[in-house]
């Protein structure tokens, strides 16, 4: 029998916001597996808002997406058929190998993850980059204190949800900016933060951030540029440290995103800004990992996950980020576990 | 014989461009010179560009002038009338009593300068606060490294011109801008840095830029602000440093100062934008001040001055520094010395 490779691959770089033509669902045989290769059926991939600047045909940190190649990001699947010793049927592995239901990969393409220590989702959201998103973001550039306070926007978010809980762990005041009430609550109630602010229904966004930091703005994790951040900006203390992690406001504009120019307040300020991405800190990457587990094991981290299943509906669910409806981390399910449990 | 002390004060605080209304020339008699107190003659000004930021009624690193008070900021005299037994007729000292023509100190008010181990008016440049300025932030948030390229706008300014010249010692290809073509030849002549853009005559300065740098730009030294600074932030390359030292460009704008949002630029390079003031580093001064002499003395670091004679002229040498037509340090002098050569 041979298997179906269904792909997403990127059809047409998308001008603003993506839409269904900016993808094309195409199907493959899957090749005969050599030795010392797996065959991975995909159980889970990944849904970031980073992809959305991998779409354009500019230089960044990561290269960009090839026209009519399948589109990459984070995955997680469920070995079928092996012919290498290092792995057999029913090993849960993760990798890199985007949007498509199958995957053959050599011994070194993939990592094998341990479904007895904590769900396998987590190693895409919250043991995954994303949960190192927020880890070295948070600590290394942001660098929060004992009573300062720390805004975070798109604090619902799989990176503002693990950043909010980082700073509460370190002893800091936390305030989550967020688009819904529902989001609101899950900052306050099931993650702890101080003050949560519902920028949709705010009649004044600066007034709020007022209200929620008395004190001034010690550290503000930025998600999401825009006007948001140009008001967290008013209030920020001598020394501020700002970790830039995204733009998700600037990332579907077709023109150039204008506010207000920053520069007066760094200096009045003495204020640090810094843009970051998780592969700066890849030398790094065991240590967090082991200590987000370690919180995690210790139930001092909580988080949510947004599952969507099946895979055509992938380029649906990565549209819906940039409408603010996911609550944590955004995954797709595409097939269920068959070999183990 | 009372003597007269002409003082410059605060008339109204300046809505846009400073004019002549906004200052006030007044005149009050010199009190009696009690015990342990000196009399200062002022012999130069100091005249700078953050003094713009003082004149607004805001928060920021430096506390606001007072209306009907005198300006104040760094100054050079010659004590005329000594009570006090560290000082005597003929000293020169420095200190902060900025626009006023004779001043009362007390032991601890002022500082002795040394007249034979350089002119006195470096005091108030390259071995005071703008050398400072210089020398820690470039050192100390630039980190510039050898064969890296460092931009900086007013490179003409009392600042860039030293920041170009410590970035040359530390072995970087430096790439000027300024609005002249004197200024351009004063860097890359007397200077030595390797490229001059004259922002005001250029027909495309991302252009310019790209050709002067053609290895993108590790570090901008920000003097300035506004379009020139957007333009340099299309060129950083990964890791760039931005220490964001003036804004010349905003200090004077009625409106709110809009440009490009940095958000996306800054995460797609992890670069870094800092604020600073040189009061930042006031424990290690001496550490800077030691440094910039020996440099001075061995050769290593020119300065040009731009010196406007009169006190009745230092308002309109203020206004000048908005126009950019001096090169170097802005002083006002005052008076001649008396009683020492």
């Amino acid at each position: 029998m041979t298997n179906i490779n269904q792909q997403i691959i990127l059809a047409k770089r998308p001008e603003g916001m993506p839409d269904q033509n900016t993808f094309k669902f195409v199907e493959k045989d899957v090749d005969n597996l050599e030795e010392g290769h797996i065959l991975i059926k995909t159980l889970y991939v990944s849904v970031d808002p980073y992809m959305r600047g991998r779409m354009e045909d500019t230089e960044s940190y990561v290269e960009p997406y090839q026209l009519n190649k399948v589109i990459d990001g984070g995955s997680i699947g469920e070995v079928v058929e092996s012919k290498s010793d290092d792995f057999k049927q029913g090993d849960i592995v993760i990798g890199v190998w985007g949007w498509q239901t199958y995957y053959i990969a050599n011994e070194k393409g993939v990592r094998k993850i341990d479904p007895s220590l904590a769900p396998i989702t987590t190693h895409l959201g919250i043991l995954g980059m994303t949960g190192l998103t927020a880890y070295f973001g948070l600590l290394d550039i942001g660098q929060p204190k004992e009573g300062e306070t720390v805004v975070i926007s798109g604090a619902a978010g799989a990176v503002g949800s693990v950043v909010g809980q980082i700073a509460k762990i370190k002893g800091a005041r936390v305030v989550g900016i967020a688009g819904s009430d529902e989001k609101i609550a899950f900052l306050k109630d099931e993650l702890s933060f101080d003050e949560g602010i519902n920028y949709r229904t705010t009649q004044d966004l600066e007034a709020d951030l007022k209200v929620a930091c008395p004190h001034g703005v010690d550290v503000y994790f930025d998600n999401v540029g825009g006007k948001i951040s140009d008001a967290v900006m008013t209030y920020l203390n001598r020394y501020a440290r700002i970790p830039v992690c995204g733009a998700i406001s600037a990332y579907n504009l077709n023109e150039v995103d204008m506010g207000p120019r920053v520069q007066t307040t760094l200096i009045k300020k003495s204020a640090l800004m810094q843009g970051f991405t998780v592969g700066n800190y890849s030398e790094r990457f065991n240590e967090g990992a082991q200590q987000l587990g370690a919180w995690l094991k210790d139930g001092k981290l909580k988080y949510r996950e947004t599952i969507i299943k099946g895979f055509e509906n992938i380029p649906t669910a990565f549209m819906n980020l940039f409408e603010g409806k996911n609550i944590g981390k955004l995954l797709v399910q595409v097939a269920n576990r068959e070999y183990s449990q």
